[in-house]
């Protein structure tokens, strides 16, 4: 087939091609911000949220989701995590999150890390909603990123403070 | 066992029980903003992305991630959606994404709209990321949500700019 | 952002509306074929397949498929299927594959159908590819299709004989 | 194809048709017990626990489970479930688990909780396998199932206990 | 954000990170008793099944399952199996099975046989559950375990007899 | 249970084992034509389909579905893909699809490519379906193999053509 014009050439999506590359340790840290109110953030320092723990089930979510980071984004590969975590940070009215992962694999895991971010961030939305719709994920991006030939990254300003 | 004592009550996360609710049409309107800087965004307006064209692979992931919600976010209800739709709107340093989600359901489908823009989001980092890593998603929430008992609910100011 | 002009209306994938469309009865029949050679079909003849029973294993993932059929079809919706069967003839050099559904749904279960029967193709293949690669799936296509307003549709010639 | 001879007639894989079903409550409570021995036991009271909270990722990972019951079980329907509980009691040497699973659907809850209550188990198993591998999930079954034709149904004896 | 306090560090679940370890050849066997009553196993050894064949639809719900530990219990690594069998023997009133599952991984297999054999079962019970519901799974565990640091484990007394 | 007489011995289904197989580098080309009449062709050609640019859609299917090919096929091995693409040419009344896999891994991708071409030509049955129901996917087949002993296979006729 490769004689055949082919009409959908131009722009078409294409996956980066991997198989020359050698796995390498890569590391990445991806942050975002739930912006609740002070409303929200004393009912969560306090346990009163209607849906129980908010901390553990946003965590589990956002590992799990990392795992699945090749199913979402439909250009990504499938990469074998050594290791995820995500943590969370309480301040007067928003929540911080920050999310690393970790693989021995031929191109980076920015997109597990901010996968795990963004879905911790939503069920902590979900666990949060009857308390108020008007949260906003804010500031969501890439940290550092660490492996591979461009080695380490590191994002300038602090934009996680 | 209903006379155990429950060591892991306190805290625990619990699914909201919707088996007494009827259904109605609910529909959802969430947004968020990716700040990809001049740079990119004039590749994005020219058709020079390396992985080719960014908006129908994020939308068609957001459209298929909104289908998923339920099995990313723990506690959501599996809900059968009726229409999905994102759409894309390119400005000097950035791209807005909207997505809008319906279904006649026992519960609303903000979750649903909110998935499906922070994936479509996600997706327009993972197409562009060679062109720059720095870039952020801001003000990812939700914009109005219309069904159930509380009616018609809107964001009152204007975040998606 | 109804105010933005959309760069990408042009051409943009978009889903079907189904919110005003009130569920019916639906059915859909789809076939294929699998031409797999004498010796092959000897082979499945006589129960001498190197990975065993392949008409159970063709069977169930036909079906597991025809369920997840909005997982890999972009714009399909979530169906739930009331029954899905998938039947196998074996002819002298080829295996003819049937599979119907059936939902009680707000559209058309052409597509779990067609794809029940493509994956169980598919898993045949995987099952006998080991006795010979040139092995080819012809003729899928759809049979009958039942319920909704367009009501019943057949395939005029006998594309599945 | 109705004309050809179904070589796998005999013993084949069949969902059930319920298509002419109407949709009732139903509800169903499956239970299991994981006996871990005395100093496992100790631990999970003492908060000691390698990899965490045990009983907040078994939860979650019970309540996943349930909605993706229809992956897993190759001739279970999709369900939209009302609702998902998993619940534990900690007594000497052992973790009772009780899974509740709720729906307004066509056919019976059962293979929901029970998969809850399995996932729950194995999940305990994972994050306490660390400190002895010698755990086992005994009493896995159905304790009651509600609604359908059947009406309501109570195992006998008291294997939860 | 390494400074912040981390208010959820207490009990916060958390993933093992393989990173540094090597991959070594892993096996792991698990085994459970399904107990099914004399009239149950009767019917499954006379092939008087309402649903068909009920020992390939488990086997191979087993192996799919196993392919999927990771999506099901939160903190397993995505590990790439070499191989999965699942096995059953029918005695008076009972099923038995047994799972046995490899990989060239960074992390045992114990989940990933484990899982199979519990799927497996849970498929027996939903292939049967309509000859009756008091079906209860038994003795779900470890009986052996192979590679890495720990070296060969084996299950002392016999639980699968 | 090494002593157990297995019942289910005879044609049970198995998985390859690949545990002693070390990795090489893989690649299949799979094909398949869509005959969909001159009618609708001029439509695709004409950018006047219902529900879009059905060549995008189909091509992401495309790649998705290859990495979910061990999720379809029961007893394919989990691959970790190092690239996939789908394209597309258009002829007056059928549309051409090639699907090429790639990977460094112990079994072939055949069915990665395979599935791929499946998952392609079906969104494109879905995204024209409304302008005609009789399209056939014929010839879909595996054109080249290459990597592991059996070194490279190539069909000998042009199906593709």
């Amino acid at each position: 087939m490769s004689e055949l014009t082919h009409l959908d050439e131009q722009g078409r999506t294409r996956m980066v091609d991997v198989g020359e590359k050698a796995p390498t340790h890569r590391r990445a840290v991806a942050a975002a911000t739930l912006v609740v109110g002070e409303a929200i953030a004393r009912a969560v320092r306090e346990g009163k949220t209607p849906k129980g723990n908010v901390f553990e089930a946003a965590r589990l979510a956002g590992i799990a989701a990392a795992k699945r980071t090749w199913e979402l984004i439909p250009l990504c590969h499938q990469l074998p995590l050594d290791w995820v975590q995500v943590d969370f940070a309480l301040e007067a009215d928003r929540i911080h999150i920050r999310a690393e992962a970790k693989a021995f694999a031929k191109t980076g895991v920015e997109m597990e890390a901010l996968t795990a971010a963004t879905v911790a961030g939503l069920t902590l939305y979900d666990m949060l909603k009857a308390l108020g719709k008007g949260m906003v994920l804010e500031n969501l991006g890439l940290l550092e990123k660490e492996g591979g030939k461009s080695g380490l990254w590191r994002r300038e300003e602090s934009h996680a403070g």
